[in-house]
């Protein structure tokens, strides 16, 4: 599974006291942790801070960027402020999180993607809207990765986002998430399947058993990747054991090395 | 999901120790704590002592039942064994631990299963053989269900086991397991679908990664019952977790009472 590290998030309430206070050791360090603990990227978000989001971004690209050699994932809803964000960035890696299938997102975002040769999440909403079944949501796929291809963006680079949405709202956003993993799963190849792993346990207590949970059904379903927290010791170790299950981890040959390793007591 | 304690098995050292030195406090011990822990069958095996197997059954029942009130499960793959233990037994609530689809052993099992009032697990294995497909292993299952309901135990009593086998051997066992369960639960109207969770990580190390990983799957798919360590914390709050996923736990209503009470902390 390929991790997105979520907590270097504005909406975060010490993250974004951090960003107030310039304690940019604090954000580092987390980003160090989340590096450590595995992530393959590590989201930065400044959605809280209205008027100068880039800026602050651009700031924390800056300082992680000197500290920490590892791919980023520039997380605004604008691509103004992507646009702005990439201007600094260093290296041709980072993840654009995320864009929607609507002309107005896509017209400004595409060009930023090529300019900066980025990895893409592309949530499945069209017109502002999340379809409600897994059909119609395999459809926004299908055309959404036709756009980015002929755009030149390769297949490996595009991380489809099923659209989770919160058990505590409906059962059924459980089973239509994961029906959405499957029909992914099925339709492409080389394509990633990335989910917001929180978006399960929004409303509920005690979320972390919650995603846990939701992670190993939607990883035995296809999902390859997730923005999750890395440094939850617990959710790694069910991925591991996700992942054999699964046979992405072929022989359980990855299991049992970290088994040896001493990584799975 | 109704739990069966797994613990008191002899092919489990300290278990066979206990019962060779007749430390039976050792053994109630762990009967009360599985209990206390959810449990609503206690796993009673001595399967380990050939020639003496009943005997020792008979003695470890008659200790467990002097000091706790829980229904036992008795496990014994000779029906002979569990007739003599269940001579002693108080009470109307025992679980037969296991039969399979051969002559033998039913003609000899379904009178003990009567005469006690039994529930009863039943393997999905025909001719000592365990069915490949999920499809053979369905056909077993309406044979069996059809043979016990016609001998008059309810479909509430009868605990129908898909056959988990390991995950080391071969991956596909994981999905023709998951499968099987998926089409008990669409055929079936009341009859439980339990399995033996440890065997799907039978020679692997680490093994709790992948039956707490596996549990969450199989509930999903529709187990409502299994035969595991209720001691181990981690995974029985990824049952309540993984309840509210699978909507068996409605609204999560559980889930947020068992949070309330600092349970999924």
């Amino acid at each position: 599974v390929i991790i997105v590290g979520e907590k270097i998030n504005s909406s975060i309430h010490s993250i974004k006291e951090a960003i107030e206070k310039k304690d940019y050791g604090y954000i580092i360090e987390l980003a160090k942790k989340q590096y450590e603990a595995g992530a393959s990227y590590i989201d930065v978000n400044a959605g809280a801070f209205i008027g100068n989001e880039a800026e602050i971004l651009k700031e924390m690209i800056k300082q992680i960027q000197v500290q920490v050699d590892v791919p980023l994932s520039i997380d605004s809803s604008n691509p103004d402020v992507i646009k702005e964000a990439m201007s600094i960035y260093k290296g041709k890696n980072a993840l654009y999180n995320s864009i929607t299938y609507d002309d107005k997102v896509l017209d400004k975002a595409i060009p930023v993607i090529k300019e900066y040769d980025m990895s893409v999440i592309t949530l499945l909403m069209e017109n502002n809207q999340i379809p409600e079944s897994a059909e119609k949501r395999l459809e926004v796929a299908k055309r959404m990765v036709d756009k980015l291809n002929t755009e030149g963006v390769a297949l490996n680079r595009i991380f489809i986002d099923p659209m989770v949405q919160p058990l505590s709202v409906d059962k059924a956003f459980v089973d239509i998430a994961l029906d959405t993993i499957k029909k992914l799963k099925e339709y492409f190849v080389d394509v990633n399947i990335i989910c917001g792993l929180s978006n399960i346990s929004y409303g509920l207590p005690s979320r972390k058993w919650i995603n846990r949970a939701f992670l190993v059904l939607a990883i035995y379903y296809g999902l390859n990747s997730a923005i999750l927290n890395p440094l939850d010791t617990t959710l790694i170790k069910m991925i591991w054991a996700c992942e054999a299950l699964a046979g992405v981890d072929e022989y359980c040959l990855e299991y049992i090395a970290k088994a040896r390793e001493g990584l799975l007591d």
